[in-house]
């Protein structure tokens, strides 16, 4: 009953077999990604060739959208132009642009040669729509509706047009100037009384997007009134496009692979990451390591100037790495809270004062908290003497006044400290997000490193300016 | 034509005037989750029931749902017991149960003794779903067909019964065992001809869920295979429930919270970020910055190890914190690939070592290119007397045989511990989550600053190791 997810030997077998009936059986019954993925990891490309020359188009179509671009490439070389064009025939057209955005140069060429005139206007004008924008995601296969038909002439219009379109499941209604004045949800339409005019049951307050508007404003719209398809308008307000639920789950899922990279400061990559080159890969990882590492620089500097204090007081060394960590976790915490509260719309640039007072509100128990147990745990640490040696300033670990007065001194430092610089990092984490998206930049612009290297500055900063007042050194 | 965002004010006029006329015009107009936000601004509670008294239950339905749940909670205590079963009547089961979930135990028993039996019965055994589980998020208002039946008796059947299912794009289609034997889509019964049995027309292949499957795998499949919704089976075998596309877009997203937060080690929140309290925010913070203050423990020990080293070589301090940052950051990236990669399945754990080659090469080469420039910019920094003081070894800025030499020694020492950290990292980065996946276990255990905090540990070690071999200390 449920299905069995098909090898790629089993396949293989069929293809050297020449057993065309049980190959065409499959892709009837079998989901077109399931084939892909198992043809894909095939050695010889010519036995997807021999697929596509054996089953009908109509049930191929899918499953070439499937295939990873490297493996269309190979076989675009082994098709005539009759076999492309007739594949191409089947594919949806936001499927060929998609194609065509990944393949080479002269593939582009051969395809566009194969389609007919007016779809290639099309697919030539869908590829010049801004990456990431709703004209790049969009599909034009969508059914219009004359407003002034009756629901029974409607599913008669759906009957005859509808077999090719994206979904069918939402319906775009004009009037008869060709202006989109409503949309009509199937389900309304079957329910509805078959003599009833489409403008009495359709929807008249509708959501539209523009053709240039980003990707990630017209997933928020969708998600926010659980639409199926969403019109998309050009600047003039003509429909010429629409995008459906499938594609729009598409988007959130590549708007969270951005935000997750940029907050680990990796360039997102562009292909899924098999696919992507080792050299790619470096290339998205070492230009922010090499940003970070001169960042870097101001720690060093704080830590070169404080060098004579380090030499005196060696102890202070041993708690640099908590002081430099914690600040950046902490406000690392806050930072994943801005960044999915703004990304799921839970709040908005406008309730900046709100968050902000909850925030400090929030950041200074969590303060404190830290610090009185950072206070008691330095303190057992020192006790211990698992942070202290020889060459510390205490004279063994034998618990007198004077040595308990440094061990509280030096607590009370690091835990102050702490507090301090857990504040501040969470003050930093809701400002930069917050502010970034107030000017409408992306609040994923802060990542958790640049924040680290931030706090770690001015932590160390005011370790050492504490430790020289508290300690006259 | 667009729809505009209702405001809070307007509505409170409508209803201060008393405007029933305008107010259930709006209920017919405003998409209802745009009309609960502006109601959830309200101060007066009362003014809500006002609505709900007046404008019909089949409107209200779903604006109740998206109401908050503190709101729902003060609304309920206004309403008399059959107003409450009015509203429920029109919900959809999964609604209910959502907000049973949210609601004190006083508010839950009221609206339990508020539905019909049948009802009450279905709801408790939905409360009992594990969290996160397709039994949680599914709901048992589905369209069910006999597979004997034409397309035109199921058409009918569906005008009849279909109304108040939460879809009717896909139907689920049963033999007279009540076996679910296939899936029908709404589009292939409308393009079919009359007479076909639906038996011909269904999806015999098609995907199901246990109801104790997690949400994530749901979501996997129903994502995988483009579907509108998809079966819930029993441990028996039987359909018991559905779960929609809209439900999985909400998975999807709280799938991506959940990682986010993890990564950053705070535990996710359960409600929203406005409506979570300080105290709560508090609570998932503490705990996790208290684990890593306490692991931070091996860094202190390390350092507090090699202080006679840092007392005759106080330069090695001004690299600390370049040490113990480049290694995390790099790991953090690889961290970002691996999640993202596991949660869009675009690898398994059976690409372990694929994946663990890919990244072990790539790894090689950003250590290489960090070490070299690392190499150059720390003998900048040296050059330049960013980083050295008086306290230092070197001798003053002039550049003789000798400073050369400590310069290059220390660039060396730097930059080679950078590169061994990054690699190191790098891997821990690719070992931990692909690991976690291998035995089942979520991937986002591994987050940046538990990575971080090991890598920390490890880098000052190698540090500090290297420092004794090169500088006879």
């Amino acid at each position: 009953m449920e299905n069995e997810l098909i090898s790629t030997a089993q396949i293989e077998q069929l293809i050297d077999s020449k057993n065309v009936k049980e190959i065409r059986h499959l892709f009837e019954v079998v989901p077109e990604i399931d084939l892909a993925e198992a043809c894909a990891d095939m050695e010889d490309p010519k036995k997807i060739v021999f697929i596509l020359k054996t089953v009908k188009s109509e049930f191929t179509a899918q499953f070439f959208t499937e295939l990873p671009p490297e493996i269309k490439e190979e076989i675009v070389k082994y098709l005539s132009d009759d076999q492309l064009a007739d594949i191409l025939e089947s594919q949806f057209t936001d499927d060929i642009v998609d194609d065509l955005e990944e393949l080479p140069a002269n593939v582009v060429t051969r395809v566009l040669k194969n389609v007919d005139k007016q779809r290639r206007t099309t697919i030539n004008r869908l590829l010049h729509y801004e990456e990431q924008s709703a004209g790049s995601i969009m599909t034009t296969e969508y059914v219009a509706l004359l407003n002034d038909i009756s629901c029974d002439d409607a599913i008669r219009q759906i009957r005859k047009t509808g077999k090719n379109k994206e979904t069918i499941y939402t319906l775009f209604v004009m009037d008869r100037k060709r202006n989109l004045v409503g949309t009509l949800d199937l389900d309304d339409l079957i329910f509805a009384d078959g003599d009833t005019k489409v403008s009495e049951i359709m929807n008249k307050d509708f959501n539209t997007v523009n053709v240039n508007d980003d990707q990630e404003e017209v997933a928020n719209i969708v998600k926010r009134y659980d639409l199926n398809a969403i019109a998309v308008l050009n600047n003039d307000g003509r429909l010429i496009g629409i995008i459906t639920i499938d594609d729009i789950v598409d988007v959130i899922e590549e708007e969270q692979t951005e935000d997750i990279s940029k907050l680990q400061m990796v360039t997102p990559l562009e292909d899924s990451y098999l696919e992507t080159s080792v050299g790619q890969m470096a290339k998205k990882c070492v230009p922010w390591i090499v940003v970070l590492l001169i960042l870097g620089t101001f720690s060093s500097l704080v830590l070169s100037k404080f060098e004579a204090k380090l030499t005196m007081l060696p102890i202070l060394a041993a708690f640099i790495p908590v002081i430099m960590d914690t600040g950046g976790n902490a406000g690392g915490q806050t930072i994943a809270l801005m960044i999915r509260g703004l990304a799921l719309k839970e709040f908005a640039p406008k309730d900046f004062f709100k968050i902000l007072r909850k925030e400090a509100l929030s950041a200074a128990i969590i303060a404190v908290l830290i610090g009185i147990f950072g206070f008691i745990w330095f303190s057992i640490e020192q006790y211990f003497g698992i942070v202290s040696n020889g060459a510390s300033i205490w004279q063994g670990n034998c618990w007198t006044g004077e040595f308990a007065a440094q061990v509280f001194k030096t607590s009370g430092l690091v835990a102050g400290t702490l507090a301090i610089a857990i504040f501040l990092s969470k003050m930093v984490a809701v400002l930069l997000p917050m502010g970034a998206a107030a000017i409408k930049k992306d609040p994923a612009i802060v990542s958790q490193p640049l924040l680290t290297t931030i706090v770690d500055v001015s932590s160390l900063l005011i370790y050492f300016g504490i430790a020289s007042l508290i300690f006259t050194l």
